[in-house]
């Protein structure tokens, strides 16, 4: 099934106390296409400035990216400079230069509009509108968003999600954009508004989904070394939206699937800086890892049993 | 199996934002004893004041745990006094009084020291280390401890978590004591000492345990209404430890439905104040809860099958 994504394509320049990188590509629509890209067909919307050259295009071409929509315009590509400590859960932004991309409008040809998946990376919530909007026929899309437009467009941001299938935000932000501390609350409230799941991404404590009726949880996938947690999040989203994309179904048991296949690609992701990893994955690693999750969460039901001696109960 | 518990009982006093007690049972071996207590027969050592009445006793009557070694002095019992704000994560100690507990220096019973299966509480690490060489011939010693002693005597833990099989404690913990912000390389360090396994309490994130070689990580059990989390660390202990206990056998797979158990346990806990809720529970309850634990992390191995059409790999 064809998947399209809308986001930023930009260079990031990243500290963590394990190394650093000056300029290497990011934007949550270039990881997210690079991750959706080992499960299916992908199609990029976004824009670029012309110090984006062609060793960049190449790392799209490789994977069969295709960019037809990703537009070249006079100025320079979306820069972002963030800093990461020993924990690595926080990012401190230390720059941010939009460039091309503070006047980007989605331009989606006819072929994008036909589109069966859409992921509407995050961007402004009535430009994800927009979006949905010209993909009319899409049997699923997903909205990804941040406290920034929580706290700055709250209302339009639940305009968008009323038109979405499903929500894939972190705990923080589902808390904010729902005004619930409580989690299972939060997920209530943001699913009354229409979407038919709710997908959290908790970073090292894994992820989350919440549906109509069900819950389904899993813990990441423990790491010795993380160097970059730079696009772990659309990493996690392309994985899941690609394993959507390629099953042709969408049920709970497919999207349980599509959330450790997210998680699996987001674990590599964050192993090295920028896309570098995840550039050079194999298929056999992902199925390795998504046989690792398994391992690790298993456990037999087996109901226990009271002995007749500690008949205790009444 | 004969399971043992040596910690504090004592009165707590809490309070929450969603209410508050003036004085309610609690303490590490309360906690621990009465989860214990649905899976196997406990003894507990400790030490209560004068203040220690009927109805306090009676709870532990009630659920068949053994006070033989429940030493009663003259004195008051030690009291705790603490606040939790929104982030229930967090205990803010108001007030400590050790009162009778100062001095305890645990009494083991002929019949305590043939115990098969001891849980060493979070007490002073050189009390754990006595108590472990009066239990000799006991097939499984766990041990839990706490930031406190973690920083005023470091030898004195690593020297009481030589002498046992299995660890109990947290993310904070474990890497407070080896030193180590990766977790993983921390539990690995903190098993070069000699237990056979390191359990993990991740609180509203759930709880992993490392073995030689494997990892298990189980998400916790999504809670509309936390109350009161005071207890709940020992609750989890004493669903492992009993569990353990009534199925006779300690691998790994044993050990994975323990965690559950322990999981279940702890669930219960934080829904009311202290031990309300556990004292009421029944074995149907928790039955249901690790079966719910079991739906909500289930997915099916299926590998990913590259489709032809996007054969983009090399």
């Amino acid at each position: 099934m064809s998947l399209l994504v809308v986001g930023s394509v930009a260079f990031d320049a990243v500290e963590t106390p394990f190394g650093s990188r000056e300029k290497m590509l990011g934007g949550s629509a270039t990881h997210f296409s690079l991750s959706a890209s080992f499960f299916t067909d992908v199609r990029v919307v976004g824009v670029v400035g012309e110090d984006f050259g062609g060793e960049e295009m190449r790392v799209f071409e490789e994977r069969g990216i295709n960019t037809d929509d990703l537009e070249r315009v006079a100025g320079e590509t979306f820069f972002w400079r963030g800093r990461y400590d020993f924990d690595l859960n926080t990012a401190h932004t230390l720059d941010t230069r939009l460039n091309v991309f503070a006047d980007f409008r989605p331009k989606l040809s006819e072929v994008s509009q036909r589109s069966r998946m859409v992921f509407l990376g995050n961007i402004q919530p009535e430009l994800q509108r927009g979006v949905r909007r010209e993909v009319r026929g899409a049997e699923l899309v997903a909205l990804d968003t941040m406290n920034y437009w929580i706290t700055s467009v709250p209302e339009q941001v639940e305009a968008a999600i009323r038109e979405v299938d499903v929500v894939i935000i972190n705990d923080a932000e589902a808390r904010q954009l729902s005004k619930e501390p409580n989690l299972i609350k939060a997920a209530r409230r943001i699913l009354s508004w229409g979407p038919r799941a709710l997908v959290i991404k908790r970073g090292e404590y894994g992820a989350a989904m919440f549906t109509d009726g069900a819950y389904f949880a899993i813990p990441a996938y423990p790491l010795e070394s993380v160097f970059d947690p730079t696009g772990a999040g659309d990493t996690f989203a392309g994985g899941f939206m690609g394993y959507l994309a390629s099953s042709g179904t969408v049920d709970e048991a497919a999207m349980r699937r599509a959330i450790i296949f997210g998680s699996v690609m987001a674990s590599f992701n964050v192993e090295e800086f920028g896309t570098e990893r995840v550039q050079r994955l194999t298929h056999r690693e992902i199925n390795e890892r998504f046989s690792a999750f398994k391992r690790m969460t298993h456990f037999e039901e087996i109901p226990f049993e009271r002995p007749a001696a500690a008949a205790t109960e009444k």
